[in-house]
Parts: structure tokens; sequence; C-alpha cells
């Protein structure tokens, strides 16, 4: 295996409504993109882009019409079940890094945002490159948040290892791992919240190509012992 | 912010009863371990190294002894909350990568763990390094498993960008990364499940240096919404 680089994208300007994120970063990448690198971008600038800000004082309504059913209450926080499919804090709707009195809400179908912006990568710099729309999310069980993996275009979000053997030869039957998740993650590193970092590059990824979706990643309701 | 690499280390041996990893991983290493640097070990050859082995027969009474609490069963498979305070299946007790006919616990006290390989790090090659120890957990409401933190040696597992402020100076009241999470999640990308990786470097991780551990980062039961 060789070794993976997690590359900082600085100096993306503030980002309004139709904005080109696309073009945006592959002017300020120091890396030249090329086939088969992994772009993560933060789904604020997404959400930016696609006029996903509403006032601060809609907050609990937004936090309504963006959730399907609301699992647990702690104080003035909600998880929620996204429209998505997803579980988090008060259905993503949060304040950090957009304008005094405004909201982002997650993009309406943040797959959609990341196949759009792979496209535009192909149109402007010719090349093959797997997106991920990441999203600082937090967990059960475990303190801290971490970022995961809320679109997905030209990568399988899985590296499925059923059937394939270990280095004893016994075969693996239960280890799928969720490379987008790892790899949104990854790219929360070299980010931070405060410098105002919103995309990195990730090369070296040994990831699957192919047509997956982060909509593949929620576990279905009836499935999951933990809601 | 500059570049993060993550880069495998490949070639170790087969690892046994006292065998001492740190010394491979320096032997092993492509790059020469640099102060500032992370390194992940998983925790399979921990365990072994560890002598934390026991025969497959001895399967559900290893899960009981290594469980406080069983959360939910599923089929043969059981969600615990591990001596530890970890949350996943089966107590971590597990067969993959381990010789025929046993199975592999978790390390004892995987941050002891973390803090001797910390010292022989120092020792062997004279630099000030952190230390992970990761395993492969599932997750509530997420398919597929990522790598996690089980240890921790020589960082502060957590950025807690609490009271520090975002582009827009606004006050960040609660983000909290688990950036060893993350860390461990971006080793995994380099090793594989097949190809016996078993460690890697992380050169370029802005994480506090600390005197931190992973049993700091399981949620307290009683403030656990979802157990």
């Amino acid at each position: 295996m060789s070794e993976l680089r997690v590359v900082p994208i600085a100096g993306l300007p503030e980002i309004g409504v139709d904005h080109d994120i696309a073009e945006e970063i592959v002017a300020h990448s120091p890396i030249s993109l090329a086939d088969g690198d992994v772009i993560v971008v933060t789904q604020k600038i997404v959400s930016k882009a696609e006029g996903r800000l509403v006032p601060a004082a809609e907050r609990d309504s937004a936090i309504a019409s963006e959730s399907v059913r609301i699992l647990r209450r702690s104080g003035g926080m909600r998880i929620s079940e996204t429209r998505h499919g997803f579980v988090c804090a008060n259905a993503g709707v949060d304040a950090s890094n957009v304008p005094e009195d405004q909201l982002a809400l997650l993009p309406v179908d943040p797959d959609a945002s990341a196949r759009r912006l792979r496209s535009r990568f192909e149109h402007l710099a010719g090349v093959d490159v797997g997106v991920i729309v990441s999203d600082t999310f937090g967990r059960a069980w475990r303190l801290g948040q971490t970022d995961v993996a809320i679109g997905v275009a030209g990568i399988d979000p899985f590296v499925d290892h059923r059937g394939s053997h270990d280095s004893y030869g016994r075969e693996l039957t239960a280890t799928r791992i969720c490379a987008a998740d790892e790899l949104a993650g990854a790219a929360e590193l070299v980010m931070g919240k405060t410098e105002g970092i919103a995309a990195a590059v990730i090369r070296g990824a040994r990831v699957p190509r192919g047509r997956g979706a982060a909509a593949e990643i929620p576990r279905a309701p009836a499935d999951d012992l933990f809601r």
C-alpha cells in the first residue's frame, strides 16, 4: 500500500448562492487535481452555494421541517432523523460558520450536490475524482464529534471485505468498512473549525470507484437496534 | 494548515507474545519517526504481543467475562459494554487475523499499552510521538464499521473548539472533535484488512499533545441517550 495524503485547500472566498465551489477548489488547490483523488467539501459551503440558509429566528420550525422523527431530546438539543435518514443533532440545522442571524440547513439532496461537483471537476479539470460532502456529527456511546459523509459521488462509500480472506486464510464474514466516513474524518483533521478551511484533496485512497451514494449509509430504522 | 500524511508500515512479522512491536515498527517504517508523529497500531497485534488470545471454543465465556453489560442481542451477535466502557460487537472478541482456533481479546488496559509503546518509541528512536491503539467498531444509525481509538498516549484524544470563534466571530459552543477516532480511521484507510498491514505513521496532525487517554472517550452510561 502506498501512503495517503490529505491536503487542505486554503484561501477559498466567502461562498454565496450559486457560487461555483468546484471552480474555487480547482483554483485554490495547492496540488493539481488528478484522477482518483477524493475531494471532500464541507456541508456548510455546499449549503451556502445552494441557498440553504434561513433566518435564525426560524430555528424551531426549520428543525421540525428537516426532521422526519425526533429520537431523543436533551435540553434544547434534539437528536433527529433527517429527511435523508441521517441521525444527528437538530437535523443538521446549525449556526457555525454562517453569517450572523442565519442558520444553515443540510443540502436538499447531498448526493446530488456531490454528483454536480464531480461533474464540474470533470468539466473544469478533466479529472475523474470522488467527491464527499462532509458534516460534523455526534455519535452514540462516544464523546466528541467526527466528520462523516452525507453526500458521495464517484466512489462506493463502503470497502466490503466480506468473502475475502485474512492473513491466515480465514474468510472475513462481517467486515465492511465505511471508507467514506473515514475519508470525511481524515479531511476534518486538516480543516479545523476556526480557520475557514472548507475543502481538502485526498490522494492515494484505495476506495472502489463506483456510482455510490451516502444515501446507502444510514441503517434502516427497522434494522437499527438503537433508535 | 499543512498536509497530513498517512504512511502504512508494511512487512511487520507475525507478532507473538512479548514481541517488541515498537522495535518492529521502527525497523519497518518507510519514513524515520519524528517528534509529533502519531503511530497507529491495531488492537490485534497489541493483543497478540500481550498474549490476549483464548481458544475459539471459549468464545461465549470470553465475551461474557469481557462485558460488563449486554446492551442488545441480534442473532449470535451481542452489543456489549466492555470492562473499559467501550460499546462494540461481542466485547471486541474477534477471530480475524489470529491463528485458527483462537480468538483475540482486547488488551486489558489499551491506554497502558499505548503508553508502553510510546515509551519504547522514545527509547528506541529518541522521538516524542503520539500512539493510538485502534480497533474496528460498528456504529448506531450508520452501516459499516470504522476504526476508532481504544488506546491513546501522548496526545489529547479531543480537539476542543468550545470557546473559540468561527470565521464570523461567533463563539463555538458545542464542537469538540474526537481527533483520535478520526486518526484511527485515517490509518485504517492505508491498512486494509487482508494485506496484514497493522500499523501506520501519521505525520502533520495538529492534535494537542498531552497526557490524554482513550478512557476519556466513552460517554458515561448515565449521560448516554442511546443505551
